[in-house]
């Protein structure tokens, strides 16, 4: 048994899909979330500021002694994951080697889309590690750089003409090659889950990163018998870097439930 | 005759607007823009944090002398502007003045619709300095917070579905009231000119705050005879705070012209 709290950081609130992932999948479980509203985003800056802010996030989990940390930022993921697991003593998981870990394990006909911000797809990041697990699978990645605005602006209803029409267009080349699998590869895409699957026609298996790094940890949590004591009714703080006020709304719809628990904002620079 | 370049600054590329009405009025200036792409966006960041951006983005600029400078930010024209005039000792010329100031002297029926950033309509400015020229002025302020990621994803075309779908429902209720003037309250918007003049079927004004900013500034020259020899052909100068590649690619939009003159990454922190 481990009574410590497992924390959990991105750029922004789109870890919160994660974190409802977490909740759902370990209930007993204390909740640390970081979400570095003071600086997002991350996906423009260089990788020297990247690597930089990550290291403060993870400073300032670690007040909390997380026993785990989950990194559901994808740009910290991809820049800065191998950095910090040399730097800090203890386990870390991050969205992108998830998701595409689990996006080479699940595709039948060998073809995955990608879709990411256009710095994720730029990176490549996701088609080295899919290829890395199962080489001959064919990989189509789309930038979707639409998406997060769609979805932090409240539209994510399938019925939206506008957000219908703006993931068909994403979807349509991922749907002419055939893909079985698709990764929704950045943490606000899950809230348009809806939406693409009704674009894959319902055909495909959709990968979501924060819930893929999120079973990981209840796997892993479960073989190290880590996990805090049954009877404990698992709590959830969260904390900002920039103003708090508004937190709860944002919050929500990536949660899908109100929020509870503490909500402060913190100066981590 | 004042030899003098003009300074142009915004948060990022959107104020090359103001720069495109510049070199259109004034052929024979010199122009130097900085874009603090860098550190982009400011609408979110605390009053304080958009001040000291602001200095230093004036102290950039004051490297070149300018004989004026022009302020394409909404966000610093809105928050720091006054403290600005306090501090430089040189005349600055505000896009949200200009285009309040544009707006209640042109409608005609007394209604005036302003579209803005969420930041920008929560501010209330627009309001304050409309009602301020032209107190019986009735107004209707729209938040239309999807037209800067649609603008930077060049969905622009007033044909496209998505666009003229969003640009439809922001205007709705501006043109409910029975508006004849509409505020692009944003140096983005300006791109929708054609979309945003077909969704009120071609029946009102459109004030573009850039367009206004550099009227006032070529009336404000060629009434002090403080203009550039008139067979001088004006340059531009164009500076940013991140990677200077890609540049080119996304001024253009703004610009409607080929980059021509230096681009260079600066830092100013």
């Amino acid at each position: 048994m481990d009574r410590r709290p497992i924390g959990v950081f991105d750029s922004g609130l789109g870890g919160l899909t994660a974190v409802k992932e977490l909740r759902r999948l370990l209930p007993h479980e204390d909740i640390v979330y970081f979400g570095d509203t003071g600086r997002v985003p991350y996906g423009t800056r260089s990788d020297g500021t990247i690597v930089r802010y990550a290291r403060s996030d993870m400073d300032f989990l670690l007040r909390f002694d997380p026993k785990r940390v989950l990194i559901a930022c994808g740009t910290v993921s991809t820049v800065a994951l191998k950095v910090l697991r040399r730097e800090y003593d203890l386990p870390l998981e991050g969205v992108v080697e998830a998701a595409a870990a689990a996006a080479a394990a699940r595709t039948r006909r060998g073809v995955v889309g990608v879709m990411g911000t256009a710095a994720t797809i730029r990176s490549g990041e996701y088609e080295r590690l899919i290829r890395a697990a199962a080489p001959s699978v064919k990989i189509v990645s789309v930038a979707c750089p639409l998406l997060v605005p769609l979805v932090e602006n409240g539209r994510t209803d399938p019925e939206d003409l506008v957000v219908s029409t703006v993931v068909g267009e994403y979807l349509a080349e991922i749907r002419a090659a055939g893909a079985d699998t698709v990764v929704m590869g950045c943490t606000h895409y899950p809230l348009l889950e809806r939406a693409i699957d009704a674009g894959m026609d319902g055909g495909a298996v959709l990968i979501s990163p924060g819930r893929e790094a999120a079973e990981r940890i209840a796997r892993a949590l479960e073989r190290d018998g880590a996990g805090n004591a049954p009877d404990h009714a698992g709590t959830s703080a969260y904390y900002v870097s920039d103003a708090a006020e508004g937190f709860a709304a944002a919050a929500e719809r990536f949660l899908c439930e109100p929020v509870s628990g503490v909500v402060e904002k913190v100066d981590v620079e």
